[in-house]
């Protein structure tokens, strides 16, 4: 067993411990979240805004607690029971406690018809509402009379919870892992991000020197992502070199692929360069069927590169925004081979210089014993990659356009920068 | 019937009034010429310049006014008679009245072997010279005798005469349309740019609002084009946004595009749209088969951003340049599509904003109404395309452009672009 | 016989003279070389650089001189005469003089068992060593025994020589040639570039002008190629319009195009544009595939334009670095053709200009004589070409690439802007 399904099973299980809390844009389900992740994840820093902080366009709303809602039906059984599954309260429902006809109840009723047997999701963060969701079977059964609807919870100014870790490399040049943590029980389209997120902070961590400093972001979507933006985005401005928002990456179907809005940034290229190593075929969408937290980092004026590696694309997959988005959906063998890809990609940025001859000419291998004396027709063979390596050297080229030009491995163009660096022949 | 089936009766009808009038590149021809056009476009301004006046390398000519020409055959007979058709004298012909054998007569008969009905079209602006045409069977059929030779002309110190027309919009920002009248009796290859123009002038003067401003520009080809660039070419180079030469616009065969001398102008880009979104296949010519003013607009030094689009181009089709190219090849039909064409060229361009977004990250649209407060599988669809725009809202992309990468069509992008600006979300 | 066959034939001839003389990175075989380049190339200036002389990372070697190299057998018969084969002793052996065991020999003995009849070349240049080469046929032939092996050469301070030519033109714009002669007997990979080379040097020498400063450059390879750069790269990085290497172009075989590290520099341009025109089939290779001076004049910092036009491409013949690279195997026929293909090249450059127009807007080309004045259908034909010229004349394309726009032949554009400057209308 490699350590990728390893670092897969521990991802599992450590969603399986995040599943039950009530996460929501705020409120006690996301600090359980964040409670599991520190204690997971060294340093992770915890910050936090209040009620009212301005976020560009946005201002942070109140914060939401629920304790429990549930419904008491005319014979007095309880159904819609958070306690149970907590999809079944739309998301910043108002507290309410009320007595109330099928009829009358049914207003506040959702159900997908075209997913007879599944919970939706759904929320009403920025709008006064109460309602429950349950499946479209169960609203079918549901007899007349007199329903008890009880909300149980608090709408209150509060904050705004969330986490990053920044484990500084060599350089000040920041490669960037986002994540977002508002959505309850939710497996793919929310939980596979933040433990593959998870895992590779713990790769990143162990890793004997990294060139970039690496930031792992763990946000409520959206809002909680532009309030991160709204005090470090000139910062991450000058030093964000790649970016990758993480979501649906634990299911065992194909592989997606989704643009940053300029398509061909550093964060690109590596995605699509680890991705083609797999030999495996995926799906390319651009950034038009964007869905996550890129729509922030990649909007205008934001500008910062970020794509996405995805198993199954959120809005694809039937079980999206459904109670069906769980922990058999998502699996350790799929969250494993999005660790696996994710971890290449670190070390492809790590492998990604631009070597710059510092020699006018080829240098003379010979006397530094790179290079066989004697020479006759077939001897330069075994010094033929680095002589291309340096005949390219003008440091225009990366190490996987250097690969792509000289037709030789990424790691063995690696290797020869990193023995003609040691040798003084390249800056 | 609709508006630009109408339109292009009314054109035809002015083109019907405007065929007899001797036009060629200065006279009362042209005066004729820009006299009806002053009654039938408002604000149209007139313009003169005097025989000598300089032009970059061209000097005016003198000013030719023809009376009227003929030759008397042996037996008494008129024939090559301009009261019938003023394709029969050589234009810028001198004045003579001589008697001379057939084989003298000869040496100044213009005929062609090709096209053995039709009379071709002939001038001589810049060597002292005179003659007439005829169709080569009527050369053919000319007895043995003396003939009399009269082209009662006069070649004198005058004027060069032109018009054009400017219809201030909300910007500085220019659109031209330029046309020619110095073909007498033509009519796809000189009034249908003439009639069309007009159209254009009627519908823009009419719109309620332009973003643009627009100038439509009447002068004798290439000469007249020099003449007006030469005092107005500073002004041109700084606010001209695209341009368009309007000729042979008539007939009912294909569509051909010239192409500006760069392809990829907004001239170019507004040009190719329109006729792409009439689904009907066209000719597409680079700038090497140029022929009309988009010599002088595009040449270098003057690098104006002018195109064409025609139906079938000059030189291409067996009327062009003689007695055939007449109103019946020109027809209501013919100048009513080139009407619907350019017509969509204008609505294209007064669309093509660039849009900027003003706010940082993604508005939030549910607080004005613009997005589903109660957010489900599904319920962003409807504000779906203002997103979309806002993503790609930096200002590098014009609507065609936002209509491509997003895959919606491009007035229903200006409309969302519309209702973002209202809102202040967009620049 | 056209002018490159005799070209050619005088070529071979001169490979002939060159062949026996034991040329290496120093010494007098390189002297001999240039005494007789000197008697052929009028005005050919000879250079030289001391044993020890620093040329960026490399450093000159001492000066090795072969007076006879042999093997004396068990017998007494002699082998790996030099006097026979200057290709029998390993280039830059050491002096010795010893009886030994054919064992212990066989420590010093080369030979290709892929090529058992052809005696391969060898070099030790720069580590201390000594020994012979011959065919694998002889070398298994060896008997049992003692040998006496002779090498009776010298290796102390002294120089390496070199030489250049520098014709000049109307402009300070320097077309590069460059040879190199440092392999002893060896026709393709060496003679046949420094003959090539010397019948090029002819050719523009005999030319009655010149827009471009030409140089011919004859060097040993690579380190020759360093001292040369050494003193001369701030000059040649100002100058040089573009380069080209000159090896392998005897043989009868296909052609080759080895592009530089750019790929479309003006050398790159006129070697596909001469290529083309012979309409023959030809081998591209990248700059991957380079193994002569191009490594030098294309290395990073260094950014000389320079690519090669062969026949065989070094290292993909069989005969390469082998006996078998002989005055057989290069023909005149085969230099005839690498003249011929050249002097082309050198005719494209100097018609390859920018030509910018003169005038605003097309110039009356009819006061000039240049158009006919009499206008009518087609009479503009005898002009277009030169029209054509005018309309694209805004100086960023030049006459190669006007060809392919406007779709004439090269030497018709050139010849249109010739007339056009004789008028003043270009620049």
């Amino acid at each position: 067993m490699n350590n990728d399904t390893a670092l897969g099973n521990w991802a599992h299980g450590l969603a399986k411990e995040l599943w039950p809390f009530p996460r929501s844009l705020t409120g006690h389900g996301v600090r359980q979240t964040l409670d599991v992740l520190t204690r997971e994840i060294p340093n992770l820093e915890r910050h936090r805004v209040s009620t009212g902080y301005r976020a560009f366009d946005w201002e942070v709303p109140r914060e939401w607690n629920l304790k429990r809602a549930w419904i008491e039906t005319p014979d007095g059984s309880v159904i819609c029971d958070t306690d149970h599954n907590n999809l079944h309260v739309v998301g910043y429902s108002l507290p309410t406690d009320q007595t109330l006809s099928l009829d009358a109840l049914k207003n506040h009723l959702h159900a997908d018809p075209g997913q007879p047997d599944a919970v939706p999701y759904v929320t009403s963060y920025y709008a006064d509402a109460w309602g429950f969701c349950l499946s479209q079977n169960q609203l079918a059964d549901l007899p007349d009379g007199e329903y008890r609807a009880v909300i149980d919870a608090t709408l209150e100014p509060g904050h705004l919870d969330y986490a990053d870790l920044i484990l500084r490399g060599e350089t000040e040049q920041e490669i960037v892992f986002s994540t977002y943590l508002c959505h309850p029980s939710m497996a793919n389209n929310e939980l596979s991000g933040v433990v593959v997120a998870s895992a590779l902070a713990r790769i990143v961590a162990a890793m004997p020197r990294c060139r970039y400093t690496y930031r792992f972001v763990f946000v409520p979507e959206t809002i909680g992502t532009l309030v991160y933006l709204s005090t470090r985005h000139d910062h991450l401005k000058r030093h964000v070199a790649a970016g990758f928002v993480l979501t649906c990456v634990g299911d065992e179907r194909g592989r997606s692929y989704l643009a940053s809005r300029w398509e061909d940034t550093l964060a690109d290229r590596i995605a699509l360069a680890a991705i083609a190593e797999t030999g495996k075929s995926y799906d390319r969408y651009s950034f038009v069927n964007r869905g996550s937290d890129e729509r922030q980092y990649c909007a205008p004026g934001i500008d910062l590169p970020f794509c996405s590696v995805m198993k199954s694309r959120y809005g694809t997959f039937p079980e999206y925004h459904t109670s069906n988005d769980n922990l058999e959906f998502v699996t350790p063998k799929g969250l494993a081979e999005s660790i696996a890809v994710h971890r290449r990609m670190i070390q492809l940025l790590e492998e990604s210089r631009r070597p710059k001859a510092n020699v006018l000419g080829e240098p003379q291998l010979g006397r530094r014993g790179l290079y066989n004396n004697l020479s006759h027709k077939g001897s330069a063979t075994g010094s033929r990659l680095m002589l291309d390596v340096l005949a390219y050297a003008d440091g225009s080229w990366d190490i996987m356009e250097l690969s792509d030009i000289i037709g030789a491995d990424v790691d063995a163009v690696s290797d020869a920068v990193d023995s003609l660096t040691a040798h003084g022949l390249l800056a």
